[in-house]
């Protein structure tokens, strides 16, 4: 089965501590690296957290705030000296380019990597990546300035070959994978066996939604709804819900009830405000909600 | 006595690695901060070691190598955030506005707190620093690109009264200060008290160097001599003198040479190449040329 996992490289909000670094996230699927947003530190992240940097080909930016983006002149011209060549996709809001503009003129590294910049539409849910294995979607959030969340979802895989059929029926070699992507098998003398005695069910596709900086919003429900994991910030406690609104973010029991209702089946809360040396009664409040709450720390891995 | 103390906060060179964060260095005078270089993570290294953040007012930028300034717009931002007020002194290259330019237009936190650049020189020996108890002055090295090395020379304090004499001669209290300047004592009765029968020595000022990143220069021994501590880059083992000429980089040899040469009190070592995992072997190389070197590791405190 293919790997499908999320990494947390940072949880903390605008202000990093010792032990949070700012947001980053690696979504890895087998051997390819997807990563989201890139704090400061995002490259020391990766090294720590054993991740070859160089598998990192696409990455997800959900908005322009310094806390999200301030790795990227650091991992750009690392993954240049380090030989890296072709073209590096970052998705992100237009403006992203001019504010890079300076740090990658005077980047001298950079010769045989291509930056490519990709818009995001912070209007409509739209698909932004799609491979054979994963289709990936930006949709809005509602931020004090634009914001995308951003939607991982593993496509269907082939069936799985019945090994009692393909010795009972001497399935040969040639007809496999057309069997495996949903053919009959047709028999020498013409009779038809059917798909489905033939294969067994593959194994339902998985997704993982990310949610950041964002006041709550009922309108991505239908979007997250059933995902394997839901990512979604909870900058405060639930006392603070006026400074959520404020400073347009997310409480404890927003994130818990958004999860409950989208009948997600785990959700990870982060973006802590620099003010909580300890998260756990973060979570607590969020389980009164939701029980299958987690606090995303630093280095924590969900395998999907 | 004053605290004149330099930390390392990052110790690798271009690829910082887990462990070793890229170039940053805090000079810490009682408690006035004075930050050297600013590469990726200084903002995290900054709170990890216990530093208040707010108190740096000046930062000094050797050069514009994404490893020395990659910290800039997070620590700007942050201090921001924090609430600074006033103005924050950078010391670089004429080029490094432009650099920060497009991050900063996007940093809508800067609002009372203004940065200030001034442009350095890389063709001389210059004083960019001084108050009543430190000068500081860059002066130029020789990289790739324009890179200045700097000088922190404590002043020479006041002269100690002589407890004794205080009581011998009932020095007033109006002319204490006088004294401790340097003034000659007249009784009422005319005569004269020379200054050296009234007051001790005052201890002999303090001076740091720090060079990277640069080619081995003999030039700078007149500047660096008698230096209570020299750090000095020492990229390389000695077996890669080839690589260091052509990368504008100083081997182990060359910097104990150059401190031996300098007659510096002390030496360290740092901007280690990410291809050593250990750096024993380093030192122990440095040593035997100049006894006295140490590796710079990310958190070491040295006491001037």
């Amino acid at each position: 089965m293919n790997i499908f996992s999320v990494t947390i490289l940072g949880s903390s909000s605008a202000l990093p501590t010792s032990h949070r670094f700012p947001t980053a996230q690696v979504v890895r699927l087998n051997e390819q690296l997807f990563l989201i947003d890139c704090g400061e530190g995002t490259q020391i992240q990766l090294r720590r957290f054993g991740f070859k940097m160089g598998r990192i080909n696409h990455i997800f930016i959900s908005h322009l705030h310094g806390d999200h983006i301030y790795g990227l002149p650091g991992l750009i011209s690392s993954l240049a000296l380090y030989g890296k060549k072709g073209e590096l996709h970052i998705y992100a809001h237009s403006d992203l380019p001019q504010m890079m503009a300076g740090m990658m003129k005077f980047m001298n590294e950079v010769t045989d990597l291509q930056v490519k910049y990709h818009p995001l539409n912070f209007h409509r849910s739209a698909v932004i990546y799609e491979d054979k294995r994963i289709k990936i979607s930006s949709f809005p959030l509602k931020h004090r300035i634009s914001c995308c969340g951003f939607l991982f979802q593993e496509l269907p895989s082939d069936l799985h070959l019945d090994k009692q059929a393909l010795e009972q029926f001497e399935i040969p070699v040639t007809q496999r994978n057309n069997i495996k992507n949903g053919a009959d098998l047709v028999l020498p003398d013409g009779s038809v066996i059917p798909n489905h005695y033939l294969t067994l069910p593959a194994r339902p596709p998985r997704t993982y939604a990310f949610c950041t900086d964002t006041v709550v919003r009922k309108e991505i429900i239908p979007l997250v709804e059933g995902a394997d994991l839901l990512y979604h910030e909870a900058t405060f406690a639930a006392n603070l819900s006026d400074l959520a609104v404020k400073t347009f973010h997310t409480t404890t029991f927003q994130a818990a009830d958004l999860a409950s209702q989208a009948r997600v089946k785990k959700l990870v809360i982060g973006h802590f405000s620099s003010r909580y040396k300890d998260v756990t009664p973060l979570v607590n409040e969020a389980r009164t909600i939701f029980p299958e709450t987690f606090a995303a720390n630093d280095g924590d891995c969900y395998e999907l």
